[in-house]
């Protein structure tokens, strides 16, 4: 749809110095070949698992990213810039490699998410646009997946578009809602562009716009045969009656009924006891109001009769871990390996490759982080996506990246799908050669 | 700029019980004048002050929102709607009224952001829309806002948009700043659309990238006089040395330095030490990396000798605060007051106007919720933006916005802008008529 197309005019939407020094290296000439890498630096304590995602989309919208001239003149009008500097930018096309993970994939610290290997102007002018594109699905992927892994089996639903933040954060959350598992969305135009089934019910103020609860709820179940009716505008047991009698008295079709405030636990059991008494056990009880993973869980747990969940604030804003330490970092130039001398902040050079790594019984054991072509054992992860510029591979079917969490998932030591924080993080080594191509390199800057 | 207009097909980034709601109220008939109010219940644990942000934007882009034919083709596939409704939904121009607070206003819980008077089909079709645009801005100036109060006076700039929460956070979050009182973005597609002006400086890469950190600097100071040299690549003290080898020894200008990791306060205090030693008084020290208000409060309570600071992530995506509880509530229906009866959630019903009142020394010391024609003593916040569908006040510049933030804050009390919560909130009192009219309703609904 329109905003996807329109993305490709993002190229503005960068940080100053990329600019600042894009043109000094355009001033010195310096256009070699250069690799960086986009990786986060440690696992938030509050998760166990990070969901790549939005790394090929990014790929994509790079290898058409231009600079339409109306932006270049604003560029111009900073004075900031020489002619020629803004004549390269308008005649920018994107001419490098992106390797990416397969959207979707797990991916822990250190591990490249996406390699560009481009002239350094190139790479260095995609830093921020990338790092803001693959930030927002891979954090909203990530605590997705605590939802679905909470509810276990049981659907969850995005309520969460109108607290996210912005409207690109609600259309392109729902691709990473879909990759991570979720049933449904109600947000219409992220639904629609991403094929996530469209849910929804009705609102409190549906009902208290009429002057009878009962006519709101006719008049919906009329409408709407199988839908699902609200039920806790004033009393969630007198609502729950008047579903009954629709049903009953009435004929009419209802799939659901929504609890949406007060305590959900007691009002299901109540609810469910109620509805089964009336003989309407295809009836199914759906909660929402305030939920994350945790009072998913702790519901299930005081065996709450619920069927489904609509998750909104929480999950839409990733409320516990909003940010992730996504980093873009040089790691070759020129055919040198480069790094930055850190304390504390441990960082190999080079072009990666990065390999998960199977036992016998066909579950995860390790990754291995490797020099790009060097053998190792296992299933290479890094996939060439954009070639001399171009995609060379189709574009990722969120179906297929649905299947990729999913295969990896359970391959994954069960303990990192825990809500609770894992005692030690999977484990990820870097090869003998990387270790000592980084000796070398800090040798050197020490020299 | 293109976003902008582009804004203005995004009817259908709404929850689908909203669509499914109108097209019930449709078939009923049901489409008297409704008012919906929105405001927030609680202040957030972390904040003193919420700053209404978004508010006019929103009105006025509701006022040019459509459904564009191919929208509107997209729903009918779903076969959930009939086409005497999708012709309503085509045919779409909002025509009632929208009350704001002006943009920047501090406001508190439970006071009206906004409300809007209109058919309740099209008040009803906006509540997604309307929520998700001004919870993004109020959310982000909020948090930016405690980064200036800690900067107390120093230059606070937005190194935010790689971590924010996609293009459209990025953007108006750009928006949400300058009326903040931020100095400057380092996000150059935000800065120009929204005034905000453009800083940047470095990165580390642009180091590493050559062979010598000496040659890379002295390429910057050359381009760009005045600029700001990141001298921590590899080790501070080093780097300080060589910005003042380039300025000494060979005349370049340099404004700034910048110290992005480790130990901040120590860093700048042996810099600033070197930078004097050396005669270099006005070359100011900027800071960046991991700081939020809390940490620049503490650099500054060290005595760290700290002209002006960069915030990304944590301002960035509000990150101790990254929702607020917005609610948009039916409070009034065919000229008869409505209310949801919750447990605990206090609710009035009805239009509203928020009175600010001061005291005799010009301080703020109440606000005064009223009807919305009863008269009360103070300075009437909510102003009329949309009347009959139509703009009847200018669009908020920015500055004015601004000038509109620092004029209440003058007047508040000092607690409210301290980083520590304060021990009891603003008051916000309820008139007797307010609270008669829920009395009434309350006594309608157990009727």
């Amino acid at each position: 749809m329109d905003l996807t197309s329109n993305n490709t005019a993002l190229g503005l939407l960068t940080d100053l110095y990329e600019l600042t020094m894009l043109q000094a290296y355009w001033h010195e000439g310096m256009n070699d070949t250069a690799t960086f890498s986009l990786f986060y630096r440690e696992m938030p304590a509050q998760r166990n698992v990070i969901l790549a995602c939005g790394q090929e989309y990014a790929a994509r919208l790079v290898s058409q990213l231009h600079f339409p001239s109306r932006q270049v003149n604003r560029l111009k009008a900073l004075e900031l810039f020489e002619d020629g500097f803004l004549q390269w930018l308008q005649d920018f096309r994107f001419s490098g490699d992106i390797h990416c993970l397969p959207e979707g994939t797990p991916v822990f610290p250190q591990e490249p998410l996406l390699e560009i290997t481009a002239p350094l102007m190139e790479a260095q002018l995609l830093e921020s646009l990338l790092m803001n594109v693959v930030h927002l699905e891979t954090v909203l992927a990530s605590k997705a997946l605590r939802m679905v892994l909470a509810a276990d089996g049981r659907p969850v639903v995005d309520f969460g578009m109108r607290r996210m933040h912005g409207s690109d954060a609600a259309l392109r959350g729902v691709r990473a809602y879909r990759a991570a598992g979720l049933a449904g969305t109600s947000n219409v135009l992220g639904g629609l562009q991403h094929g996530l089934p469209l849910r929804g019910t009705m609102a409190h103020s549906y009902i208290q716009a009429h002057d009878s609860e009962m006519a709101a709820l006719r008049t919906y179940a009329r409408l709407y045969p199988g839908t699902t009716l609200l039920v806790d505008t004033y009393d969630s047991r007198a609502g729950v009656e008047k579903v009954i009698r629709l049903v009953r008295d009435e004929g009419l079709d209802v799939g659901a009924i929504r609890l949406d405030s007060g305590d959900l636990s007691q009002q299901a059991k109540d609810a469910r006891r109620q509805l089964d008494a009336a003989g309407l056990q295809p009836i199914r009880i759906l909660v929402s109001g305030g939920l994350d993973e945790y009072r998913i869980a702790g519901l299930l747990a005081d065996g709450a009769p619920i069927d489904g969940f609509g998750v909104g604030t929480s999950m839409g804003a990733s409320s516990d871990a909003p940010t992730l330490d996504l980093a873009y970092k040089l790691t070759d130039y020129a055919d040198h390996p480069r790094l930055k001398n850190s304390p504390g902040k441990q960082l190999y050079p080079g072009r990666k490759q990065v390999w998960r790594q199977t036992d016998g019984q066909g579950h995860y054991q390790q990754d291995r982080i490797t020099a790009r072509e060097e053998p190792a054992d296992g299933e290479p992860l890094l996939q060439p996506v954009i070639r001399d510029g171009e995609p060379c591979r189709d574009a990722p079917d969120l179906s297929i990246t649905r299947d990729n969490v999913a295969r990896h998932l359970e391959k994954l030591p069960n303990v990192l799908l825990s809500l609770d924080p894992a005692q030690s993080g999977y484990p990820v080594a870097f090869s003998e050669r990387l270790h000592t191509l980084r000796e070398t390199v800090l040798r050197e800057l020490e020299g």
